[in-house]
């Protein structure tokens, strides 16, 4: 079983490489009827394209989508929907020299282990150049979403080194602060609190210049999600968020609602205690959000709340020692223009990967369960 | 698109609730001719078991499985293999009067949105019952690892509230290790540090008298993993460990290697560096594994070490507020049995799901990679 | 990929042999509340039953399904369900004395090529006594399609040999015409034309007295299956169902609508010619329905019509020429108790896979287009 | 789930309609390092292609392929192969008019049943434009089982309309035979039997002057495929080959070895007696081959060949009777360039068909049951 496919009823396939003629995706399951046109996805794309400031990568890809297909007079016809975005701005001259060398913290090493050879130019298949389709599928998963439920998924930076934000309501985060700062100055990081926001600009300002790299976290937040996404067993929603975030590259580790810090409480203090709905039933409420929003592998009703580590860029300019294909000692410096730290482009891809995934979850209830329910 | 499935080139289906008649899986895929006999379930099922010591429910639940097919004359066949837990202890009667009560922490409103209804008998579906049939499926998938590579997969308990086991090398910690401490006795914790085990038992015996419960953390390591398992983009390894994990109850975290620290650290001291390996090439060593034995979603060839955070035992004897399925406020204190601490119990249970999805991995690698590889 | 599943929305994974303890399927997806008790099976399972006229083979099986689960107080509950049935009479000596010999016309050796062995009583995964649990879960798919539209399936035997039965309209066919005669006498054959039936019946008792065997034709009937079920692409309605008869064993052809005799026609004559519909549209009519309820992979709205081509049993009583493992010539006469003609007990069995095909179209076509299409 | 998905280990996703940009495939899970160029594709696709002869369509369809993925220094990487094949020709003016007409034999009506709308633009999704990157990844399957066994897939017309080709033996029938005439000339409506293929001409273009269009039969055969290959249940390799062809479009009906004609005939004369082979065990011999290459869903060692009927193309430049959108009486001549009959240019595609389900029974089966089985 390949895998190159992600989700169920509403499925995604993409193909591409870095350094190849461009990647594509087929997104298939799309209801139809939905509103959707090529500019629809230039926001999403924009925010995940290099060289947008400072502290990202200057690489340049456009990244124009074309929709190849599934889409007639301006909507989803139903049928499976796919979408072109070209590479342009390849120099492959910058990876010619790796080809013989395993560059630290990638996969070099593991597809030749794999597949007895790679594609050397720029991580190939493994680059992180494949996650532009799946942004612009995202963009199509938050327009179901939006029109199922009015639900929206907005991620932010939560962390970048020891920099912490303070985000007092995550649920009440909005676009506009993930993307502007107070005084109209695009928020670069993507952090919603302006001073750490400040702060985590001027470290990894520092990280590029002292040829460095440095980790984070993100936190993504989905609301307006009903009650009754999911599935008990193996495709509990935590689980299967779970999965399209390690399924992004340089997660390592996720965690939903309390996390890891559950580990260290007591069950009184744990449980979110249920208390009567404003609306009535069949909506409860709840004192607290500590579950983060899924309870048993289904949507609680409650703002789902994850939240990712983001490991620091592996590609150093800096010197490093490794082994080449031979198995001798080498030492290497990656020439590529890369990213200090990850976490601003990641954004973007989180809200893809949460939406896709619940958007899945909406339509696979929506055949079982029917109109009714929810 | 049903979620009682897991896994693609060996796929496991299980059905049944905790007070039904019983809980059955069909594991399909398996290599033809794996020496394999109902008695080879007995010992992971026994340490899934309720009962086994005074830090874990005292319910009583025999786990006698039988092999319905895929198994001819002592070896499996190749074809679907079935196994059937009949369920013994159901005491239905603990469960009647929260017919009509939400339990906090736990999934029956949520079903309720879900389904429009749902069995109340001690959680039906989301019963950590249905657990028992993913540990003896997975003792099959440690056969067919085994067999393979002589790999391993071994969980242990890394910390219980405050308690933290002090674990020098993951990869060394032996199954004996886990389930035996130094003075032979049984090690009913599951942690392989004896003075940590000790305080552990003594922080969950006093949960226990206080009503109350407590979370943790538990790591899970397999060994003589060779390089090239798993997929570049959406099955990465690392990601379909991740689903693996979280879909087992009550986890609310997940992380491989650094996992969260490495959002703080640089990628100059978070690198792993690469370094000759003593057999040569194609393997390479690696002067550290803060990588958990998988990049870009493949294996490395290190040991894949991940952790996961467990929240403490939601159902509490002593009373917490709640509300009804009428939407009224109301108090509910759970009578059945439960432990006081899931640690314990989880081990096996993270062990089965963790083989589950390596042995799925290989067989996917040698269907599209053949013999040649790895 | 194992192949013992079948479908995807409503998902139906099965196990057993023959001669072991059982067969046990789990059938996941199926919308909550549907009224199911353990007697909802009994009458297509008799159906399907050895032993039930002097046309079909003496064997015993007392095919007593079992819920193991997804069924609580008389309803389903939407998680998945697991139906057992236990095997009884094995007489697993009749098969001892074939361990060694390929039975023309059966899979022994293929299984043997494939796996590197099999389990030889009786056919082991291969017997159609796998097809218990597919016309039990076939019940369920009935019950979803009668409750959705009102639809029905229905099959009946077209001809055996050179026996065809005349049957003017397809759609008209009752279950009672297919299983009781105008005398009230049971309609051992299941053809609906009664002089044809009573022709079919003489003919397969002198095939037993032969000990011969024959095969004939089956047509299966699906009504007020409204348009819209079905892809356009590869999973044509057309195609899924032809893989759901096709995966019944002994089928050697499919068609549907004007099938084979569609090759040597002209367009002018083949083409159905739609025309104003009574209720008026969104629903069309059609003068005729050569096309069989099926137009690009989707249904139209009129009845679906398939047939299938059965071949003549083959396990003889007869002496037959073969070799065996060692790969020498040898002679087999089958000892066990076969069907002189499949025919009469397949209609059940196809009756359940067409309804399991149909049900899984119907919950993924309201998955993506919802409740308001159809 | 949604349907532009066909196969598992090998796994062809694909989008496109007839009048958008253009037709697109990823064909994931190919095993790495088989040569592939761009070039590959040509023949099958020129076979494919309209305009070939005076006996197919006048559209001109250039079908040059782009692999946008997946190929790296002439060879698969085993990462998801894209290829793209952009649409030239389109004149949508063509089609404007039956914009809001339902033409007979045509899914237009059906599409607007299941998804509230339809791309009119010349069958959109339902065109047999599709086809096109079915028959590119049709190649790589050919080469992924001619590396594997030196198996082949030949596909012909085996009759057209009353016409039957006289081929005594379908496993010795080559490529060259279906693509050349004894004379060098091409064989234009690919029979094998050149006689047969005059009067085919003779009777096609006779279809053609009088706005009229015809039928025919097509026989697919395998050779050189091992004895192992399929599923004992749902996956049998009959039921997969049935899939694949009825998902072509006008395929109304498939048979294999002795097909509707066993239905006819008794067990002592349809069974095939097993005989010693030439290279002894575990390879086995048959007397004859009525089995078509398949036993209880696996392959038998012996060729495969299957036969699937064609309707009579649906689109007629004769005025015919259908009803609007509106549900009124109208009447349609379809103004496109059509095939007066279809069976020419479904060749490569059956082949491609057939091609594609063995290749991922192949890989399946090297997944389950590794190299040592086969």
């Amino acid at each position: 079983m390949p895998g190159n496919t992600f989700g169920h009823a509403l499925r995604l396939t993409t193909a591409g490489e870095s350094h190849g003629p461009g990647n594509v995706c087929i997104l298939d399951g799309v209801p139809p009827g939905i509103p959707l046109t090529v500019e629809d996805f230039f926001e999403d794309l924009a925010r995940r394209r290099p060289g947008q400031s400072k502290i990202v990568t200057q690489r340049k890809e456009p990244d124009e989508p074309e929709i190849l297909s599934g889409v007639f007079e301006g909507k989803t016809t139903g049928t499976s929907l796919a979408i072109l975005i070209r590479n342009a701005d390849q120099r492959s001259k910058d990876y010619s020299e790796i080809k013989d060398l395993y560059r630290p913290g990638h996969a070099d090493h593991s597809f030749d282990a794999k597949y007895g050879g790679r594609d050397y130019r720029g991580g190939g298949r493994s680059s992180a150049r494949e996650t532009n389709v799946r942004v612009a599928a995202g963009v199509v998963a938050k327009k179901i979403l939006a029109e199922a439920f009015g639900a929206r998924v907005v991620a932010y930076v939560k962390s970048v080194g020891e920099i912490e934000a303070h985000v007092p309501d995550p649920a009440a985060v909005t676009l506009a602060q993930v993307e502007t700062l107070p005084d109209g100055e695009p928020n670069v990081v993507r952090c919603p609190d302006p001073e750490a926001a400040a702060a985590m600009v001027e470290l990894i300002d520092s990280m590029r210049k002292d040829q460095d790299s440095v980790g984070g976290t993100a936190e993504i937040v989905a609301t307006n999600v009903p009650a009754g996404l999911g599935e008990p067993v193996f495709d509990k929603i935590k689980a299967d968020l779970a999965k399209a975030l390690f399924s992004l590259p340089a997660v390592t580790g996720v965690e939903y609602g309390s996390g890891f810090s559950a580990a260290r409480m007591r069950g009184s203090e744990h449980n979110d205690l249920f208390q009567p709905h404003p609306d009535g039933p069949p909506k409860i409420g709840a004192a607290s959000n500590r579950h983060g929003g899924m309870l048993g592998g289904i949507t609680s009703g409650q703002p789902i709340v994850l939240r990712c580590a983001i490991k620091p860029t592996s590609s150093l300019p800096r010197e490093q020692a490794t082994v080449n294909r031979a198995g001798e000692a080498a030492t290497i410096s990656t020439k590529g223009r890369h990213d200090p730290c990850l976490l601003p482009r990641f954004i973007p891809m989180a809200e893809a990967m949460v939406a896709l995934t619940l958007a899945d979850h909406y339509l696979r209830w929506r055949g079982q369960c029917g109109a009714a329910a929810g």
